[in-house]
């Protein structure tokens, strides 16, 4: 047989890290300077065991007639003051606006709070966990953690920082409202992954995730896809119960009461 | 002001590595799997600096209808025998084929050359500073390094490899049908990578790069974006002259003959 060399380098590659910064609120901006068109910016996120998958970045702009029907629910539930996490583009914070509530976005995204702005959501930059210093107490009748910012809940240890955090600024009988991927479902891909976690002693769908865009990486960061169960568990003791779900496929939204 | 913490991780990060293998050939099979439809699978492809660019891998289905004008005339002037060096899933191939060559695809994916096998392309793994090893002298009377691939002639140094097996595998009066992107046209942030290109004795075009799909990336490659004038250059002294260009925006086609 002919032995076939390979593509290659003459020299050895010493390959620079991309700069950190808001690689996520950058794809947006793009996503929203391309008109926002379909499948015209991708959104990159790298896993830390060498997973990369893009995507179109324009489902951040879809409209609730594309949505599956498990957020379609969430959404419809919204009632009085909504306070968006996570609210990137503003999809949901936009679909809630139009049915009357008053909402407030919030993301740790510089780029993600101008898209929303530009796009007509009253939007702060900060991280869901430090709402309090944002926001009085019984602020809000309801918390979006929706487009599966269920997993900004991060892990069991510091799930409870960002639900305690929420029940400080909601007033008596508010909601959470959100979706995830339950892991149950995950692809043979992720079963070596989940099998990691195990040994590490960390629920199978704790994700260490970042964005990427162009020359920009995010930081690292926790991102969990609970099950159902498991966010039952994490979220009682701070206050808040599972009290309906839905379910399209691997994705599932929850509303959860304070109590 | 309050001080905003960012989305983080509990512990330090120890990122794996990708897996090395065929990144490129797993794209194009999973982008044929789709339909081929448009934006269903991206292609990855990752710099030594940092910098990642997602784009639609649908563009190797692409139909003649759909490619520059450059590009058209370059497949235009194929004649009789055609070697495609990198060719991808066939789609020059197939209209080459379609107007009455007889084309032979020759690609170092294993994927790439199962997608353009799928297609109808008679098509071989192996690249093409080899191509001497599996063809005899003047085999060919066409040699497209279409779709960027006069970039595979990857350095000042290493481009004679390449464009000497070519002249030994063509017949006399062959041609080299090829394109690039100009690095004259490059933008503000391709100019950083110029400069340390320039800093270290290469030409400013000269990227290393590597394609990423899910866990694999291929190893780092040389891809040399040359100039009309540099490609005249190298090529003479392997005995081929630079006789027509066609250019539209940054992209460029050429037509090198045989002498």
């Amino acid at each position: 047989m002919t032995e076939i060399r390979e593509l290659r380098t003459d020299e050895p590659v010493h390959a620079t890290a991309p700069r950190t910064g808001d690689a996520f609120g950058e794809t947006l901006l793009a996503a929203l300077a391309s008109g926002p068109a379909p499948a015209a910016v991708s959104e990159v996120i790298e896993r830390d065991d060498g997973l990369i998958v893009a995507s179109d970045a324009h489902r951040y702009f879809r409209t609730p007639e594309a949505w599956q029907e498990p957020i379609r629910w969430a959404v419809a539930q919204a009632r009085g003051r909504v306070l968006d996490v996570g609210v990137g583009a503003g999809r949901h914070a936009l679909a809630a606006a139009a049915a009357g509530c008053e909402v407030t976005g919030l993301d740790v995204s510089e780029g993600a709070v101008e898209v929303s702005r530009r796009r007509g959501v009253r939007a702060v930059r900060g991280a869901g966990e430090h709402a309090d210093r944002l926001f009085g107490p019984g602020s809000f009748d309801t918390v979006f953690l929706l487009g599966q910012n269920l997993a900004l809940l991060a892990s069991p240890e510091r799930a409870g920082d960002l639900l305690g955090v929420l029940r400080a600024v909601t007033a008596p009988g508010a909601s959470i409202l959100g979706d995830s991927q339950d892991p149950a479902s995950g692809s043979a891909r992720n079963e070596a992954y989940f099998a990691r976690n195990r040994d590490r002693g960390r629920p199978p769908g704790q994700f260490v995730l970042r964005a990427r865009y162009l020359d920009l990486a995010t930081p690292w960061f926790d991102y969990w896809y609970c099950s159902p169960h498991e966010l039952e568990a994490v979220a009682a003791p701070h206050g808040w119960r599972l009290e309906d779900a839905r379910r399209a496929g691997t994705t599932y939204s929850v509303r959860l009461r304070r109590v």
